[in-house]
C-alpha cells in the first residue's frame, strides 16, 4: 500500500480529531473520544423528528442524523424529502444544539448543503464517485466517508486520499459492512477494518452497525465490539416507530433500546479512557 | 424480483435492439447481432487514435471505445485527456465512421457528451449513482451500463430501471466481471448473467473480457464463451504498444492479437446466425 | 504459485488425456475431445437408473454419473443408497459398456469403489480432505477432482497436487462453481478457469454447469460458454422426472432437454476439431 | 432456517456449558465464562511445548492447544509430529493439569484421540466432512468445530447438527474468519456470528482471532471485538519465536504479547459478570 500518502500515519503522525462547533460547546470524533451519532434513517416528518431529536439529546447522543437524499435501490422507494427535510433538520440542530450529518448524493448540492450542515455524508455506493470526491476536497466541512460495499481498505483509504489532496483533511471514515456470501445478515462488519485503519492511517473510524447488520438486535452486541475494537464511535438508525419506517425500519432502534445501547456501550469506553 | 418495471420482459417481450446511425449505415446491438466494441482503455495521443481507429475499422469492429474522463482508484494516477481528447474522438468518428463510446463520470458534462457521442457509458463505480442515471434517462442517446464490482442481478437491473423510467429505453447492459475471492484473475467473469439476462430482461447484453479477467491472453476464450452463452457482442480493449500503455495494459490486445479474436469469435456467431 | 510441481505445464508440458477403457472401446478425457458425463444426481432406484443408463447411451453421452454416497448440507436429507446403490451402478455399466463415475467421501470405501467405478470423484466439500487425497494418491484410478466452494485456483491445483505426488497422475479437474455475493444463481460460474487451469496445467478440465448454477434452463448455455472457452467436457445432471427428485431436481435436464444439449453443444467442439 | 432441530435453542432453551474436568478442577466454556484458549499453532518440540505449556498456565491460559496432523494447503508443507506429538501433548497435560484440545482429521485416529485428549477439533476445511462428523457424534468427548471458510451460518449449524443427532451434544462453535474479497488480512471475521449464534442456539461459541486475521498485531483488538460481543472465548496462537514457527508465525503472539492481550481482555468480561 505505498500509494497513500496524506491519509497515512507516515505523512502525518498525530491522530487526526475532527471538531464541530455548537451552540452547547465543541464535539469531537476522534482517538481519545466515544462519540455516538443517531437519528433516523431518513427526516420524515416535522414533528417526529423533532421529537427525535430532544429524545437523542437527552439520553446522550452527540450528532443527529438524518437522509434527506436517499439512494434507493429501486426508483421507486422512498428517495427522501429533499431541500424540505433539510430546514426540518436545520430546525432541529437549533432546537437541539446538535451538530447534523446527512448524505450528499448530488454535486450541484454542494452549496446548499457545506453551508448548512455541520458534516457531509458520502455513502458506499458513492465511495468511488470521483467527481464528488474532488469537490469535497474543496470545502471547508468535514466528510464522513463510509466505505463501499465491496472495497478494499486500500480503495477506501485511497479514497479518503481524494479528499485530503483536494485539501479538505477533516475526513471520518466509516465502517458499515461488507458483502459477502453470508445472507442472513444485511451485510458482514469488518471488525478487523478498525485497528487496521487506526494502524495505517491517522483518520479517525466510526462503525454503523444498523446498515452492517441490517437487524436491530445485533446492533448492540455490534456497537460493542466496535468500541472493543478501538473504534472512535457508532452511528446508529434510531425510529419512534420501527414498523412504520419509510426506509430501514427492521435495523432501527427503538427509543428504549437506544438507552440499552448507551447503557451496554459507555463502559467499555470508560476502561479505555475514551470521553 | 417483482420490482422490476420496464426492464422486464413480462412488461415489453420484444428484445430491445439498440441502432446507431453512421455514414457508413446503420450498427445494430441486440438479439440476433454479435457487436465488437474495440478501442484503448483511454484515448492518449491523437496519432495513435486515429491509427488504431482505422486498424479496428480495416478489421472489422462495429463501435470505437476510448475514454476521456477515468474514474482511478488512485487520485495519482492518470485521469484522462477530458474535453481535448473528445475532438480527437470525434475525429477518429468522422475518418472512419465508426460510433462512438465514452464514459460519463460528471452530469454537468452530460450536454457537451450527449451531443457529440454515440453511447454514454456509465462506469462499474458509478452503477448505483442515482443522480447521473436520473439524467440519463432524459436524453436521447443510448446508454452503456456496467454491471458494479459487487452488484447482484437484481440491483443491476434496477439501476437499468432508473434509466428506463425516466424515459430513455435505450440500454445495453455490460457483465464487466464480479468482485470474488479469486485474486488470479482482476475479477471474475459472471457468465451465467448472459442467459440470466436474456431471460428476465429485453435489453441487449455484452461482455468486457478486458475488464473481468484483466488478462489479455484470456481476452479470446472468455470472449468465445459470451457468445456461445447467448451474448450480444464483447467489448475489448486494443492498444498498439500495450507495455506502454497509460492504463490498463496488461488486459490490452495488441492488434494481431484482435485479428485473432476476430477469427476465434465470429465462427462462433455463424453458428447461430448472428450478424 | 511457485509451490506447484507435477501438476503445472513446466514439469509435464504434454496434456494428459486420460483413457478409460471399456467393452465398447476407450473413452478419453482431455485436450482434443469433447466429454459428456451424464446421469442422474443420486441412483434412485434399479429401474429408473437403467432406463436412464440406456437413454444417455442412445443420446450419445460418454460417461455415466450417479450419486451413492451424498454429502447433505443437513443430517435429516436423503443420504443416498450406498452399496447397494453400487450394484446398480455396475449393472447399468455392464448394461451399457459405460464407465461410470461417483463420490468417494469415506477412506473406508476406497477398496471397495477403486475396484469397482472408473473414475472416483471428489467433491467439493471435500477438496481439502487431505487424509482422502493422500489415500487417492495410491490408487491406480483416474480422480475428478471438483473444485471446492471458495477454493482459489492455486489451493485446487494444490489438491491435486496431492494426488499427483502420491504416484497417481490421472486426475480431471473440475470447474462446478465457486460462492459468490450472487443469490440469483446456486453458485457462480467461473469461466476464466478453464483457460487458465489450460495455461498451468496439462491436467484435463470439465465443467459441471448443473451444480454451478442451480437451474437447468442455465445449464445449456453454461455447458456452450464452457466449450468454447476450451473445457475438454461438461458433466450434467438428468433425471426421468425432475419434480421427483430426491436431490437437486431445479437443476436436472429432462431427456429432452438433455437431446437439446448435446444438439447445442456438439457443434462447438466440432468447430474446434474436438472428438 | 426450519431444518435445525437439537442445535436450536427452541429445542433446547438452557445455555449448554461444555464442563472438562483436571486435576486442578473443572474448566467450563458456555454462558457466563470467558475460556482463554492458547499455545503454538503446531506441536514442534518437547522441550518448546512443555516450556510454553508452563508459561501459558502461569499467565492464566485454560485450556491448551497444539496442532499434531496440520492440514497444509501444499503437500510440501510440515504436516505435523503426529502421534509421537500427542506423548509431548499428553506430558504437559500431566505437567500443568490443564485440558488440551487438537484438530482430528482421519476417521481412523479417533479411538487413539478421543481416549487421550480432552477436546476434538474439527478444522474449516473439514466442516463438511460428514464421513468424520457422523464418528464424531459417537464418541463422549467435546467437539470443537471451526466454521468453514466459506460456510454460512446456517451450514455451520447444520454441520454442528450431524454431531448432536448422532448423540454428542458437547459442541463448541469457534468463528475463524471467513473467507471475502479483502486480501489485506488473511480472513474476515464476522463479528456477526457471535450474537447471532447465541440468539439462534444454545451452543458456547469462541472465537480465534489468530486464523481470522493471519497478523498477530490484530489478536489484540480482535479478542476485546469477540468478548464484548458476547463471545465465550478466545482461542489464540502463541509461539517462543513466531519468525522461526513452523507454520503460522505471522499470526502467533508473543509470551510477552499474550500477558498483554490477558490484561486488555479480562477487564471486559468482568464488566459483563464472566469467570
Amino acid at each position: 500500500m505505498k500509494s497513500f500518502r496524506r491519509v497515512s500515519r507516515e505523512h502525518h503522525q498525530e491522530d487526526t480529531v475532527v471538531k464541530l462547533n455548537t451552540s452547547q460547546g465543541p464535539v469531537f470524533i476522534g482517538e481519545g473520544y466515544c462519540t455516538i451519532i443517531a437519528g433516523p434513517c431518513a427526516v420524515e416528518t416535522r414533528r417526529d423528528y423533532l421529537d427525535m431529536a430532544c429524545f437523542l439529546r437527552s439520553a446522550g447522543a452527540h450528532i443527529l442524523r438524518g437522509g434527506l437524499f436517499k439512494p434507493r435501490t429501486s426508483p421507486y422507494s422512498f428517495r427522501g424529502l429533499g431541500k424540505e427535510g433539510l430546514d426540518i433538520m436545520l430546525e432541529a440542530r437549533a432546537l437541539t444544539g446538535m451538530p447534523v450529518v446527512t448524505e450528499i448524493m448530488d454535486v450541484r448540492d454542494l452549496d446548499m448543503l457545506s453551508q448548512s450542515v455541520d458534516i457531509l455524508q458520502v455513502g458506499s455506493r458513492n465511495m468511488q464517485n470521483y467527481t464528488l470526491l474532488d469537490e469535497l476536497g474543496q470545502v471547508n466541512r468535514p466528510v464522513l466517508l463510509k466505505r463501499g460495499l465491496s472495497a478494499t481498505l486500500e480503495e477506501w483509504l485511497l479514497a479518503a486520499e481524494y479528499v485530503l489532496c483536494g485539501g479538505n483533511h477533516q475526513v471520518i471514515l466509516c465502517e458499515r459492512g461488507i458483502r459477502t456470501f453470508e445472507t442472513y445478515t444485511r451485510n458482514t462488519v469488518d471488525i478487523g477494518a478498525v485497528p487496521l485503519v487506526k494502524k495505517i492511517s491517522h483518520l479517525p473510524i466510526i462503525v454503523d452497525p444498523s446498515h452492517a447488520t441490517g437487524k436491530w438486535d445485533m446492533v448492540i452486541p455490534v456497537s460493542r465490539a466496535a468500541i472493543a475494537a478501538g473504534a472512535d464511535g457508532v452511528m446508529v438508525e434510531v425510529h419512534h416507530d420501527p414498523d412504520r419506517a419509510l426506509s430501514d425500519g427492521k435495523q432501527s432502534l427503538t427509543p428504549d433500546n437506544f438507552k440499552r445501547l448507551m447503557e451496554k456501550v459507555l463502559p467499555l469506553a470508560r476502561l479505555d479512557d475514551k470521553k
